[in-house]
């Protein structure tokens, strides 16, 4: 099996080694073979190349069986919001390319980290529900966007058509099935078109999922109900936008932004990388945890590879990490390891 | 002073009920004279007259000093996402015609109501910050909206310009002027033309407010950091979407959506609403909270009449009936106080 692995920028490449070692202990115990190609993305590759998406990369994607991703975006674009090229365009533009469409984040608490929630321990303990995020659509993708010609007004489009709704639901309906047959949809129907189109297509297409329970939430309120009780939720589906506030919102349940893996589906090509983004005040310390980039691993096997066994003894190693204690300083504030020890209790 | 009075929908005409007697006291013990003139919005309004922002409603909020407003919603147009008519756009409408560009929405945390908040007690006690939410446009308001002529793709607009902007900039740097010093916009200017108008024309602005330390932070980012650290926000300033989201979401930190009131402000009008809907279900039962009516009473006898004394009193009474455990159901789970009930202990 081929891996493209995209490190990116910030705390991306030290992460990324470290799913690549767990990714390695798995092809050893069960006599796989792994073969990596790295590629630039992000404000990395923008440094090399000039553009944070290079086509080498675009083509090692496409020729990979799944795509190990770890993470872009560097502080030095963000304070220069008219900046031409920006790592961001990178991922955006493989995730458009690519066909990435689903965006999937389990959400689940941890009992060794229910301390460390802001959140009081009966509202979190066994949360798990999944979100599907829309992923190649909606505000982030719509024409027009852009400055008038003065500069004094600005717009972005949200657009969606039936068909791009149909797809991911399909894969949330599904995703219900099996398991607790409940699927909520996120929108502003009172208030987007856009939502509107996505109440009436998935309503219509739940009478293909009949024994999947189907209910409407507006995201304000979706906002709340998520911090007020997690537990409520099975899956999760929503168009791209809601879809990143919320998931990232909905990351504090576990205790850590640190920990959550994700996976990006599309027809041909699957790509996994953690939610926590570049961190670029950590990068390069050894602090950052690496165990969201190892749980992408994970999912990587399942979701790419359909090897559920060696997917589960990762996540089997991750929970034991976090049982022991053994844990990097965002979940372990006294006497913290290093992304490197982490790892290594992983592998071990 | 004329007071328009807009009930409308669910548990909005109760709630009202009990801010128009907390009114009625202080006019009394003051020596004011408040005038009411009700009027028709909502659901209420599209029973009566077809339209859920009549003209006459319009006028009676024009005529007003300030405006006093409940809620609207009603489920049965939750269902049926291409009713020509819908509740929302009589608020909507009324916020556009009113020009009610900034709402504030304040965050604390109550000593009384730790208990209830699903956060820990030492996360969200002493929290206090401000939300300014821009109201009126943005992709609530944004043209071209609506769906192609085959009906498959849908579209909304999200659209701003420099001067819709620096309004109500200004009324958040005053506020941080006179609060902690400290404002945070809110955007998502990795990914949208429109928050990349809003970080340049803040960021001009903020030179003429040196003293205000200026700081920028991505939505989904946002989402996250209101949970684990409230206390760290003074004033947030953001576009209307993310507001409505961030706003509900901050509404957990204080236990119960009940408790929290609004502002709407224009530049000829103000209106004064809590933010917790029409909660439907609730409706007529007398169990709703009107402790957010009377605190947006409070807001109104600050914001609309600078009655600073008069507001304060109804602060301090809501606050005593928290701490005397005098409340509704969505706080006092043992012996709950019916909406009447809590009207008449503020009163008191
Ligand atoms: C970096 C940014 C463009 C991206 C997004 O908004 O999708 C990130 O927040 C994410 O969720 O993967
Ligand atoms: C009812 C709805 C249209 C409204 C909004 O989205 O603005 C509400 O959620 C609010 O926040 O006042």
């Amino acid at each position: 099996k081929n891996i493209a692995i995209l490190a990116g920028d910030g705390i991306g490449p030290e992460v990324t080694a470290e799913a690549v070692k767990a990714l390695d202990a798995v092809a050893e115990t069960f006599g796989h073979q792994f073969q990596y190609s790295e590629a630039l993305i992000g404000a990395a590759a923008i440094d090399a190349t000039g553009n944070p998406f290079p086509e080498a990369t675009e083509e090692s994607c496409k020729s990979a069986d799944a795509i190990l991703f770890g993470a872009i975006g560097d502080p030095k674009y963000d304070n220069d919001p008219n900046a031409k090229v920006r790592p961001e365009q990178g991922l955006l533009k493989m995730r458009k390319n690519l066909g990435l469409f689903a965006n999937v984040r389990p959400v689940s608490s941890y009992d060794a980290l229910l301390p460390i929630s802001p959140l009081k321990e009966h509202i979190i303990k066994g949360t798990d529900f999944v979100v599907f995020r829309e992923l190649t659509g909606g505000i982030y993708f719509g024409e027009p966007r852009g400055r008038s010609e003065d500069g004094n007004t600005a717009f972005d489009s949200c657009v969606y058509s039936k068909n791009e709704i149909e797809r991911i639901s399909h894969l949330a309906f599904k995703a219900a099935q099996s398991r607790r047959k409940k699927l909520t949809l996120v929108d502003k129907a009172n208030v987007l078109a856009t939502s509107r189109l996505w109440r009436e297509t998935v309503k219509e297409l739940s009478k293909q999922y009949p024994e999947v329970e189907l209910d409407f939430m507006f995201v304000d309120n979706a906002a709340m109900k998520i911090i007020q009780n997690p537990k409520d939720f099975d899956v999760v589906l929503t168009e791209n936008m809601f879809g990143d506030i919320i998931t990232d919102e909905a990351s504090v349940i576990s205790g850590s932004l640190g920990l959550l893996p994700s996976a990006s589906l599309g027809t041909k090509s699957s790509l996994f990388e953690p939610i926590h983004g570049s961190y670029p005040q950590a990068a390069g310390k050894g602090v950052a945890n690496p165990l969201g980039a190892i749980l992408s691993a994970a999912m990587l096997l399942e979701y790419a590879f359909d090897l559920k066994e060696e997917s589960q003894i990762i996540k089997d190693a991750v929970a034991k990490s976090l049982e022991a204690g053994f844990a990097t300083e965002d979940i372990q504030k006294e006497n913290p390891k290093s992304t490197k020890e982490v790892g290594d209790f992983v592998v071990e």
